[in-house]
């Protein structure tokens, strides 16, 4: 009943210890030193080396050690067995920060009195209250959900758009699929993007995208707000967009390339907030417990939760 | 039942057209134009010219153009009337938007990921979550009261500190006067500043009170943010106490001259974020319809509401 870690470029040894804490009397191995594999029943990974897990016969169960598994979905040899994804009210809270914090940047032009400070100059602009504001989250599930409710108590006044209508009232107007994109889009001023990165989220957010949102902005043009995955931009598309006021500001936590490359024009422009995918942590500790409370309620015989759909890819 | 602007340093037109739209029917002028001084009952005042108000011997009831009224209790020669100040949904909400904004760029390190962009550094830090840290809110009454409700609403954990005891309760634990301040202070990590400006409170921002801000921090040590006046802080201690980390950040909407002079050292460090008097800005047209409000309400001899106590100087 060993539990695996498997990830490569970096050193889980932190995420080891939380585990060994969370769940003492069990066997822990760390990739490449697979012990007898197979005893390996478990698998926590984050971008596992390809084929790995492929070469486990007994394992049970795959854990992502992060709430998106497209780097795990990416590789076609992974095994045809249940995999969890991270759900955690730490990392939401987190994330829900970082989506408050960024908006409130934009609505009230935080850039510009950045540089007014550098340069000492006092200058004072008019700006609009959030009720005066439209914020669209793509992506209305478990992060999404958790930043409109706290975006709509500051006063924003926000709609979410996801692929399928909710089985259950979320409390906000909720848009659905390619036929609800357009009305969604065009009320949205400040668009927040919380997808999962599958086959029909790549790029997306290009210019296409940027053309239908709202004109009539109390902000003066829309804003991009990602911390979805980069794999859904099109950068080339975003500076282009902020260039010609198609989009009057964005902030950014994740990238086609992380870490973003130094020749990226998107570090240059002021008007552009860049984070380096630091949006939503996962901080081991509660992620084990997490992880170690399923395998234990699996070994139960109770089913298992935050399962991924393969063939919806999330 | 004339109206009468009093203001100095500024031109009131904007103002004065907001007001004739509240109250088309009613006469108003703007000093230093004052018509027949007999005819003006009702002042409209933001650092009125001193003497201005005592020469008018039928005003019955001054209104300040800001919630705050220390720029009409310095001059001795004011005349001893009803004296009304602003409360207005529409700033109170402004306010808590930029208090929030401030202390998510505290929590999160905004400042240390602002410079890394413009180095084109990638670099990740590990922080804390918004239930990891505690709010101190000095001055706890119609602007505190609100911003504590949504930094509640976000994780954080909140209390305050006002004068007397609040008469109903809160939600929140608050502290009162000099008795409670050491314990406020103590448990306080974000110490956020809506004071109003009074002989007690005046100076009340400098190093004595810093040192005994909590040192047992999730952020690594405390953070001042203060919008409430200028006059509150000593800012030759708020450099020093950021110099030596007994402050590590602080956030300034006010200052005790306006504009910041250029040569002040508070514009150079970028753990001071500095907004120019920004945070809660008066809307002509809301405060135009609530002064023609309580103007009516005042002729059809109901009383006035949220008048100022001269005596406690707010
Ligand atoms: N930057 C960071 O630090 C960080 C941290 C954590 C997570 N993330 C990212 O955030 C993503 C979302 O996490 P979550 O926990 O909120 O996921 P979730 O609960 O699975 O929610 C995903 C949402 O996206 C919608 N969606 C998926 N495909 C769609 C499509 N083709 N068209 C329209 N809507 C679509 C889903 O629609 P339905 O409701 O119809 O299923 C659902 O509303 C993760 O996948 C990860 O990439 C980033
Ligand atoms: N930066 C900006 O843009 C901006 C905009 C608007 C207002 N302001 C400032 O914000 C201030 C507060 O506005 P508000 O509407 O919230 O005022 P308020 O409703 O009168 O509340 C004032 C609070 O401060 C407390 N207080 C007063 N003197 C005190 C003392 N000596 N010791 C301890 N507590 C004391 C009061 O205690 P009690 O509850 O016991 O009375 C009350 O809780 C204004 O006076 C103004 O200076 C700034």
């Amino acid at each position: 009943m060993t539990v695996l870690f498997a990830v490569a470029g970096w050193s889980p040894e932190h995420w080891v210890a939380a585990y060994r804490e969370a769940d003492p009397e069990r066997a822990v191995v760390v990739a490449p030193e697979l012990g007898d594999p197979a005893a390996i029943r478990y698998a926590l990974a984050w971008k596992p080396p390809a084929g790995l897990l492929a070469g486990l016969p007994n394992l049970e169960v795959i854990f992502s050690l992060g709430a998106g598994v497209d780097h795990l979905l990416g590789d076609p040899t992974l095994p045809d067995l249940p995999l969890v994804r991270i759900v955690d009210p730490d990392l939401t809270r987190r994330m829900t920060d970082w989506v408050v914090l960024q908006a409130l940047m934009h609505l009230r032009a935080q850039r510009t009195y950045d540089r007014q400070q550098r340069e000492r100059r006092w200058a004072q602009h008019p700006y609009p209250t959030a009720t005066d504001v439209r914020v669209g989250i793509m992506g209305f599930g478990v992060l999404g959900r958790a930043a409109a409710r706290t975006l709509a108590a500051i006063g924003f006044d926000v709609a979410g758009w996801s692929r399928t209508p909710p089985a259950d009232a979320t409390g906000f107007p909720v848009f659905s699929g390619e036929a609800g994109l357009g009305d969604f889009l065009g009320r949205t001023d400040i668009l927040v993007v919380l997808l999962p990165l599958t086959p029909e989220t790549r790029g997306i957010l290009g210019r296409p995208l940027f053309e239908r949102l709202a004109r009539d902005c109390a902000l003066g043009g829309p804003v991009l707000i990602n911390a979805g995955r980069g794999g859904l931009q099109v950068e080339a598309d975003i500076v282009a967009a902020i260039g010609d006021g198609t989009l009057i500001g964005a902030s950014l936590d994740v990238f086609a390339t992380e870490p973003l490359p130094e020749t990226s024009p998107l570090w240059a422009d002021e008007r552009v907030i860049i984070t380096p995918h630091i949006a939503a942590e996962s901080d081991p500790r509660a992620l084990s417990r997490y992880v170690a409370g399923q395998i234990a309620a699996h070994e139960r015989g109770e089913p298992l939760q935050n399962l991924v759909d393969r063939a919806r890819g999330y």
